[in-house]
């Protein structure tokens, strides 16, 4: 029912960021919202801003090992609000208890949750041993060049440390925290060309066909085993996206076939191997290629360590269920941060329909999420594992 | 050299009818120039006009077997004029005594030897045994569905009779008359649907990628032996002239692919078994999909016969030289007219130049093309097999 209870100060915030209509790369006043918070609490703060996209660093504490808590601030496009049955950018809490709006999810929720989990906390340990940081860009959803990537470099010439980053995506499946990601697969894209000679369809013998020279190539990769996975990661899987050919004229040979594919790779196997037996293969079909590659993203892991027990513990504690590690799905900003700080996780609301329209989130997940950020941070730096 | 002595009939009226523009389906008097002549020897002439396109159905005589001079006023686009040594519609013979211009080869040159041929011809025999006949179209290289393809109707309907045909497409390769066209291959074309599911490459397992399901596939038509042709004709071909998968979304799974090709077949199958056969092929690999079919022509073949011998006759006698019987290459009105007309030939001057820029004929061609048209008249009425 539509609450008469005054609403929490992780839902306010939550609803104060997704009235913005922060499509990628806007950021519309959001992060000034953050920033507002985490001034008051006494951070210090870095606008980061590259290109036409809004990051800020923010950290807390003076020595010690670092947890950044790490988000984004834009949105996916709603699509014609007609098809939502709340408007998309005016949020409310429905008569389940659902807070819809976009962003609601993905990710603005989280970043509701990590504000408020540590306003708690430092209230409460004004002195807390290790430092709390903030990683924020608006530009998650979109070309993710000038947002997390730019400000992790920044960070690395810098020399800033990173021990540990929790990641607000939403990671949970079925009930808040049953999934908690540990690691993501990496991401190599590939366009293939194939050259013929173009020609006739009356007069085949003159021509080379690139399709027909393309075909029994293409589905040897399709049929080649790249790998088995391991304990955390899934095989690597080859998928050809796009393919075309032809000017639409129906009598005539093309001169090339363009093919568009990526591998969602494993640690079993690096880029530079998937590139070279990819060669190898075509090779021997004796067809006359080139592709261009594009690495997106490194595949990255982090096994059993002090962030992933704080995260299991913060689940468990708050919500009485034991996670599962997961790798799987697409890739995140994750992948950037992983090439700075060795211990990553991703852990946030329900993925059920982010990206969708009526994207939503059960209201009181986000308030238990900001209580297992809080019993996260409680872990590794009051009763836990870090060492001031 | 550019010639001082006066022009031939012949290649006056080439230059007369390549100084019109008529790029299809534009006739531009054309057909009317011919018509004068025509009337001029007392034939009787019928305008048949579909659609867009003129056509015309002429006959000269009163019984016996029909001879029919089939052709086509329209030419294919000039391109840019920059790129001609001489503007395409400026029609001139050059230094070397070639006639240029677009339609010189393709098939002006042609039609004004069937026109003096039959001038000559008629002249000499006012009262000759059988019937001579023209069917002249302006839409050969277009879409044919409202130039010979619509007059043969018409002509069916009407219950006319059609025995020998000789089409003026340019049909000499190396020099004229070397190659006769006595038959062509069918042209069966498909546009193929292969359904999947889409979805995003990071969970292939919720996905059917079409393209992954349609390769094997294809691969199979490709290197099915359809048959091994005959005395007449090469075996039956199969290509695949455009594929297209993909939004261009390098993430995501297509729903589906299409994929159009195009059988050029023999007189050994027919299209009914070409369906069957790549339907079987396809189902046999348990993909989902669909094709719509167009049969753009069935193979035809003139065998020996009296046309074939008047044929050889013409250019034997006027050109010293036994022409070879061939049914390569690509479509042609001959397809139409073979569905009425038993014996059809194609006899015209080098192909070499057609279709391109600076397009154009040995001028002295010509009127050796006209000869033989003459012969070929001479043989099949006067001197040769057909009895009035």
């Amino acid at each position: 029912m539509p609450t008469t209870e005054p609403l929490s100060a992780t839902l306010e915030l939550a609803l104060e960021l997704i009235r913005r209509p922060s499509v990628t790369p806007d950021d519309l006043g959001c992060q000034e919202l953050m920033i507002e918070r985490l001034e008051r609490l006494g951070f210090h703060i870095a606008r980061l801003p590259f290109g036409d996209v809004e990051n800020f660093w923010a950290t807390h504490g003076h020595h010690g090992p670092v947890l950044a808590f790490a988000g984004h601030t834009d949105v996916v496009p709603s699509g014609p609000h007609v098809h939502w049955e709340h408007p998309p950018f005016e949020p409310c809490i429905d008569e389940a208890g659902m807070l819809c709006g976009r962003g609601a999810a993905d990710m603005k929720g989280s970043l509701a949750a990590m504000i408020t989990a540590v306003e708690r906390f430092v209230t409460a340990h004004p002195d807390h041993p290790g430092r709390i940081a903030f990683l924020i860009t608006s530009d998650e959803e979109g070309p993710a060049v000038d947002g997390t990537r730019a400000v992790v470099e920044h960070l690395r010439e810098a020399h800033e440390r990173l021990d540990y980053c929790v990641v607000g995506e939403p990671s949970s499946t079925d009930a808040l925290g049953d999934v908690i990601k540990n690691g993501r697969r990496g991401s190599l894209g590939g366009v293939l060309h194939v050259k013929g000679k173009q020609g006739h369809v009356a007069y085949p013998h003159l021509a080379r066909n690139p399709i027909h020279q393309a075909m029994p190539a293409l589905d040897a990769l399709v049929r080649e085993h790249w790998d088995a996975g391991n304990e955390f990661f899934p095989a690597t899987s080859f998928q050809i996206s796009n393919i075309r050919a032809g000017t639409g004229a129906t009598n005539v040979i093309p001169s090339d076939v363009e093919v568009v594919f990526n591998f969602r790779f494993s640690t079993e196997v690096t880029h530079e191997q998937l590139r070279e037996r990819t060669a190898a293969l075509l090779d021997g079909f004796g067809i006359e290629y080139h592709i261009d590659w594009t690495l997106n993203g490194e595949p990255f892991l982090t096994p059993e360590g002090e962030l992933v027990d704080a995260a299991l513990y913060g689940v468990e504690s708050v919500m009485g269920r034991k996670p599962k590690l997961s790798t799987s799905g697409g890739t995140s900003d994750g992948r950037f941060i992983a090439t700075l700080c060795s211990q990553v996780v991703e852990l946030g609301p329900l993925n059920a329909t982010i990206h969708q329209v009526n994207e939503r989130v059960r209201a009181a997940d986000l308030d238990d999420l900001s209580r297992i950020y809080e019993a996260i941070l409680a872990k590794l730096f009051v009763n836990g594992t870090a060492q001031p």
